[in-house]
């Protein structure tokens, strides 16, 4: 098969140029995938000299610009033109890429994909996904959920919800293997009368959606059990769910500070688990996960962490090229033109039945 | 001092009547409190013949109906005028009493509240408070801090944020004793331009509202950490953040099955730490604060976990009994005033400053 060619901004994440560096060149052994590396092109040469990789699998597109933290990501986006993320937006919009993916800031990412890439047909609102651990109820081969949006959006109306619900859905299918993935609405209450007026008319539109599988509405306290496959929300709920859900691990390790002083016993149980914790963590790593997706555009766009290893980004190509090749935005498409034409269709059955 | 009188929902709870009329006699030995049951005569005094009790300090006030598990709290309120949580509201609103506590349903008790009790003048909407356990940054005595609105409402706007931020301040000075009490806003970011219209709304106003020691806003992440003493945000947040965090702990308590199952070093540090986490979990239980109150209503209403055990009842109705003695009500209701004679004033001066 003919080798997907991946943008990757070299200079995104706390540990760019070389982790992003690295992590290119493994994928680039790994798997038969071309890569341009956008940003400073000294720094990024001199992390190439130190590596052996295939011939005429890295390009190196240089830029000469930075944007800095704690810089407006709007203001930095438009007039920052020969940054590394907005030559890596230009660089898929114009074809001579098909996937992207960036450890810089999720404002940034957004905004500049949102400038420069366009929006598959039909669809309203792009939205972040973010993959997540849990208990796994559902007996699936991995321990993974998929929750969205998470922040590209702070509001959503019930019809965007919707249709992250089958942007979500393509996805899992996509990357996990699943033929019929579950969607559930996060709500507060499993009622399908709960959450005020959008939220119940985002639950009527998903329970009569066809080729979609609704669970219905789930709260808070479902989320780790893994009863679900594919959770739709709007952003200012998912974004602060999963901040809180970090919050949390990191409350867990700092239990010994409150209970664990005293008590000899307990803090030997302590010290015999962290290496469990540790193994846990690892599971549930970011960097296994290769990102969080933006999804809705016609070019794949993957945001990985900032705090990306070089793993986590030769995992990100990894999924990206897999997205690629297994044509998620035609499927996104094809599912998203499902739904309007079933809208459309019930509004000339409402008419004929009117007349 | 003279006795305060509480009024006592018997029926309500998974453990009704049984464990509230134990805790509510508890309750009446500890301190000078009169009680009012209210509910089914006849099992609530099987229960009071069994225990001993100061004479007088208990009354029955007997009711014949009864809310089902899964009737609508809307129809049941409104036809069921002789169930015990109508009914205790009705007392509660005669004068009859000056507290009133229930541990059935939430719905059921903000409704019952809502038509009988009348709000705080000046006060827009009633929010529930949840009192929860942190890591205690803040070095204060205890390691708790106050979330509200988490579902009396679902949305709400900047002014009744606003209210909300007040009426948490007032009852953490109240209670824990804290004079100056730190506020923070909910959002999906610390800037003051995050969240969209509404909250930077909100920031606004709570930035400049005097007596309010506003600390800004505050991320998911940041919940646990015990860095501000009240968080105030919207009922569909606030209500998801606590299951998501419910949810968390049960999952840490499942955690074995994930990791645990094959390295002995971990199950015996998951075994001795068992009881670690039951310690902790005592440290974090909710019959220690006494239930969630619900602000903004004239007289005081708690209502405590469905699980209530006695203990919670008896320190549901403690801190019940110190918010009359504190007048709570008043120092909300002066709180909302200066807020409203604040913004008056600045409304004047803008009329004068455009002649």
């Amino acid at each position: 098969m003919n080798p997907i060619t991946v943008v990757v901004d070299a200079m995104g994440g706390d540990n760019a140029p070389k982790a992003i560096v690295r992590g290119a060149v493994q994928a680039a052994k790994d798997h038969p995938v071309k890569i341009i590396l956008v940003g400073e092109e000294e720094s990024i040469k001199q992390e190439l000299d130190r590596i052996s990789y295939p011939d005429g699998s890295i390009i190196i597109h240089p830029t000469t610009q930075q944007i800095e933290m704690g810089e407006s990501p709007q203001s930095a986006i438009e007039e920052k033109t020969d940054s590394s993320i907005v030559q890596a937006a230009q660089i898929l919009a114009a074809g001579k890429a098909e996937a992207l993916i960036s450890a810089g800031s999720t404002g940034s990412v957004v905004l500049a994909a949102a400038r420069h890439i366009p929006r598959i047909y039909g669809v309203r609102r792009t939205a972040i996904a973010t993959v997540y651990p849990t208990l796994n109820e559902l007996k699936r081969k991995d321990y993974l959920a998929l929750m969205l949006d998470v922040g590209a959006n702070i509001h959503s109306s019930a019809e965007e919800l919707v249709q992250f619900a089958l942007m979500g859905a393509a996805y899992v299918s996509n990357i996990r293997g699943i033929e019929e993935p579950t969607v559930a609405l996060l709500n507060i209450g499993e009622e399908e009368t709960k959450g005020g007026e959008k939220m119940k008319l985002a639950y009527q539109i998903l329970k009569k959606t066809r080729n979609l599988k609704f669970h219905g509405n789930i709260e808070g306290k479902d989320i780790m059990r893994g009863i679900v496959d594919v959770i739709v929300t709007e952003g200012f709920v998912g974004n602060t769910v999963i901040k809180t859900l970090e919050g949390a691990a990191n409350t867990m390790s700092h239990l010994g500070k409150i209970a664990f002083k005293t008590k000899l016993s307990w803090k030997i149980g302590l010290i015999m688990l962290r290496k469990g914790l540790q193994a846990l963590k690892e599971v549930t790593d970011y960097s296994e996960y290769g990102g969080a997706p933006l999804l809705g555009f016609e070019k794949m766009v993957i945001i990985a962490h900032g705090r990306s290893n070089p793993k986590a980004i030769t995992n990100a190509i990894k999924v990206a090229s897999k997205c690629v090749r297994d044509d998620l935005s035609g499927h996104i498409s094809s599912s998203i033109k499902d739904y309007e034409v079933e809208t459309a269709r019930e509004f000339y059955q409402m008419v004929r039945e009117s007349d």
